[in-house]
């Protein structure tokens, strides 16, 4: 028998009131300036059942009437749309070297952004500076905030609210849902930088599918699992850890203990360790000209010299796609997802680089399950992470998305 | 927005009954010999709703009056449980060269057994050997039949209930499920081996865990993922294709068109044909000695050889765990499962085979995330595809796995 599995709880009437409420909400918010009658329709309810519900979403204001709908041959029906300024969201992204933050509204959009520098900051004093981008965060506010959520690298345990690991920061087990919820008074929720990127391109891109998967290209790579619309997070919260995967039989050392893991050699970091290492080799190449010191070697030159035809810099790019294709076969082989999205600057190198990776792809998997596959690169370029923090709210606080 | 994701469902008592009804089975399966006091304190559920609950399911045979529990007082309780033979299962396996069925309770266990040989036969002629070995198994039952389930090779969608594509049987978008639900009258159940043999894994297997990858390994190699203690299909029902997944650069060419796919590698069939190319070139090699015959190399020569410290044929098997535990990295760090069970003859290697797979994981995903994730053999040694089939139809007609 199947013993672990979390027991089903018995339904109640009042679990069939806040289903159905939820539902209601969700209507508006997708479709947007419906009538009640639309609204009935729609889900299914009666009318009585769906006025007495939107009654109290007009009560608590999240839903404001907008206007009349065209008549159809007695009084003009009344619209209903989400009050998008009603609550605010606050959300953080710890992703890089300045923490991120936003107030944002309940479509997503930005109302006010404040960034920090993290100067080389970790453990308490991290946590700090945490706390003062919340602190100048909530001086912008304007509205009643509906929650926090705060992407983080590293493992992160999402249920329990929990940073289990991030080697940059140097948190370890720090309960920073519990902390923040303490200190702010308002629900937090907290999750991978990665997997909430992947959230916020499912809910917030131009995707028409409920299940993808999105690679954070950076100084590592990472990726977050979207499966019916939710995030998927593993078992120990570490889901599309792909980056440490090995691909290179014998490669070079990888700060996670083993050896040729993705990161080593596919990572914006490894294609410039790469660049940097034939520009010191070779004055004359292209790279070495193009960089803007001899000890630099930058993301532009790259892209720039690729641009212009160089060689030895597009050799660099589509090896480091063809590795990544390595996993994205995995990731197709495993889940046979068939929307797989690339996020980071690696988008300036155009197919080059994603031709790259498809033509891998298609080399090393199942070629019934890679016909209906697209890989692309992102259809949101900026704020991923913060974007996912909000649709995370949304959907914890709403269930709206 | 998340324009695709289907639109969630209004609730209704109708569902909140429906829902109580089968978490009151569930507990009764679960339990075995649980009062009505009992099943009211496990389920939250008053005791009114439990007797009426009940009272329905004592009506329809599938719960039975087993006896008396202690008494507390005053009068003992009458104890309940699932009544095991009131209904029967038909379960068919086309995963082999004998295409095998069972009659089987709603305990799982197993009241009648047949298996016909295929002999090479295809497409229709295929289809009417399915329908012979109904008949016979048909033919055995003795309890009204609860619905009937069957895994096939291949890309099969569970939902639609098709078989996409079955090479070796030559099935083509055969809607294998409708044709079996006119022909016997009963419901149909239709599913891939490899995410049977998980499903069994996980519902009948020594497990205290919700997630778990099963690894088939035989003639080819597939897997199949439960999650949340349902199975994992992907988008295209082809998730846990590792078997075609390549593992070596410009390897041997694949039945599937790609090079170097994980199959032609690690399977039982690659291993025999490396143990044989051997056998041929050195006539000296123990493997040469004990084979057979000249001609034919066996699983059983291969397992000799390994026991009798053979390091040309232990060699053979490491190297293919070796290879076998690159799947297993991708598998950890793509899922973050904790459980991971390997099923076949390989069992009989012991620990030659799983050590190197392990040690092969272990060198290739983040060690965070190998420290809790166990790699064994099945529990169960036979019938899983059998036995995923039995609890596909309890989990899909009662609920309660």
């Amino acid at each position: 028998m199947a013993k672990s599995q979390p027991s089903p709880k018995k339904a109640t009437r009042q679990h069939t009131k806040q289903h159905n409420a939820r539902l209601v909400l969700k209507t508006i918010y997708d479709a947007g300036d419906v009538s009640r009658a639309d609204l009935a329709r729609i889900t299914g309810l009666t009318r009585a059942t769906v006025s007495s519900i939107v009654s109290g979403l007009l009560d608590n204001g999240l839903v404001a009437e907008t206007g009349y709908g065209p008549s159809l041959g007695g009084k003009p029906p009344i619209l209903l749309n989400m009050a998008e300024d009603a609550r605010q969201l606050i959300c953080l992204d710890l992703g890089n070297e300045q923490f991120a933050g936003a107030v944002v509204n309940l479509r997503g959009h930005f109302e006010h952004q404040v960034s920090v520098p993290v100067n080389g900051r970790t453990a308490e004093s991290a946590l700090n500076l945490v706390y003062e981008l919340v602190d100048q965060l909530m001086a912008n506010v304007t509205a009643p905030v509906l929650g926090l959520a705060l992407g983080s690298p590293g493992l992160v345990n999402a249920t329990a609210g929990l940073v289990k690991q991030s080697v940059n920061l140097d948190w370890h087990d720090l309960p920073l849902q519990h902390l923040l919820q303490e200190r702010f008074n308002c629900p937090v929720y907290i999750a991978n930088d990665s997997h909430l990127a992947a959230l916020a391109e499912y809910s917030f891109g131009n995707h028409n599918t409920s299940n993808l998967v999105l690679i954070k290209m950076g100084q590592g790579i990472g990726s977050g699992i979207v499966l019916n619309g939710r995030i998927f997070y593993g078992e120990g919260f570490g889901a599309g850890e792909i980056g440490h995967v090995s691909v290179v039989d014998n490669g070079d050392l990888c700060s996670c203990g083993n050896h040729g893991c993705l990161e080593t050699v596919a990572s914006v970091r490894a294609m410039l360790r790469q660049a940097q290492a034939i520009a010191n080799k070779q004055p004359d190449a292209l790279l070495a000209q193009l960089r803007p010191s001899n000890d630099l070697m930058t993301w532009e030159t790259l892209q720039q010299a690729c641009q212009q035809g160089d060689a030895t810099a597009q050799q660099i790019v589509s090896q480091a796609g063809t590795l990544l294709g390595t996993a994205v076969a995995n990731l197709v082989g495993i889940l046979n997802v068939k929307r797989i999205v690339i996020a980071g600057n690696v988008a300036g190198l155009g197919d080059l680089f994603m031709e790259a990776v498809r033509t891998s792809m298609n080399q090393r998997v199942l070629p019934k399950l890679t016909v209906d596959t697209s890989v692309q690169y992102a259809t949101i370029e900026e704020n991923l992470v913060l974007l996912g923090a909000s649709a995370l709210i949304l959907s914890q606080g709403l269930g709206v998305i």
